[in-house]
């Protein structure tokens, strides 16, 4: 036991600065349609959803490290904000604004602590291990899930097109081939089909 | 991989049932006061300040099983509601609605993580493991921190009494002394000093 004060200080305010992400708002909406859902509620369900799928990953994982990872992967967006997944614009200054937070962020807590949470962001950015390649799978999966589920509010308020979903889940067969294949099949054709996500992929070839 | 079609038809079904959880609304408020919390942003909260805090428990404790009965812990909530820590009439029917919500819920699972997520449930509610008791800590800290951060507009609108608070984290020290005594110093003693918590302490000796 650690009765260190200024050590639990630092835990202690860092516990609750990180209450803030409860308010940022992310662009998809939960299940029912009723709201859209914010980053911590979006952490917590690819948590659970970590520990339920993680059959699936390519790859084994430390499942510790994953879910640690997933639940503090958004903390960033308390300073840089939610970038949404096809804003072209906001994602040319992202990585800048998210640096700058987990700089911020992460240090609130004491120095031992700062560094390993900043080095599991880290992780989760370079998606260079199975824990990170499998988490950015589920980051895209979930959101598809709920996108599906409230009848693709979200895709049909910004008028999305097949080749940027196409595009962002790039990176979700590197993860999970198997939810990368559910997730297009069961969530993302059938609002092709029904011409909610555009399909643009003739104007590609 | 497993790609049994039957099975990971309900792992999602059960990843979409879940989401109902956003829209269980707890008493406290988050800590800028602005609107109540609900149960994922508690099971996430917790989980976070469990990476950061298992340092004080009383017993060594595998953060994974720890993090993981923290993030289902309230899933029976779903059906059962959330049942207010001093709502002495909702508390005697609370354990037979719960474990008909337990029955229903993780049963939406395969088998074998029905049978893991139920254990896993049941390990919480009985508080015989270190994981159980740290996490029935942080059960009792992270709101009593909301409670205080949020200038203790709960305890107020509950009148809520000091013999109360002090019974609900009669188990808090089992899971972590430390963590108990500074919850008691630092969140709420101030609220008793300010008359917002009533002490009642004299009308019991």
């Amino acid at each position: 036991m650690n009765h260190d004060p200024e050590r639990i200080r630092k835990q202690i305010e860092f516990s609750q600065e990180i209450d803030k992400e409860k308010s940022i708002i992310r662009q998809n909406y939960i299940a029912d349609g009723s709201r859209r859902e914010n980053d911590t509620e979006h952490a917590w369900h690819m948590a659970v959803m970590a520990l339920i799928l993680s059959e699936y990953a390519n790859e084994p994982v430390d499942l510790l490290k994953t879910v640690s990872m997933i639940l503090i992967h958004d903390l960033v967006e308390i300073d840089a904000g939610d970038t949404y997944a096809y804003d072209e614009d906001g994602k040319q200054t992202q990585r800048q604004r998210e640096l700058a937070a987990a700089d911020r962020i992460f240090n609130i807590l004491p120095e031992d602590q700062a560094a390993k949470f900043r080095a599991l962001w880290d992780e989760f950015e370079e998606r260079k291990t199975p824990e990170a390649r499998f988490a950015r799978t589920m980051d895209n999966f979930q959101p598809a899930m709920l996108n599906a589920a409230s009848g693709g509010i979200s895709w049909e308020e910004h008028k999305v097109r097949l080749s940027s979903v196409l595009k962002r889940n790039e990176i979700s067969p590197e993860g999970s081939a198997a939810l990368w294949d559910y997730s297009r099949e069961n969530f993302i054709m059938p609002y092709v089909k029904k011409g909610i996500i555009t399909d643009d992929s003739r104007d590609r070839s």
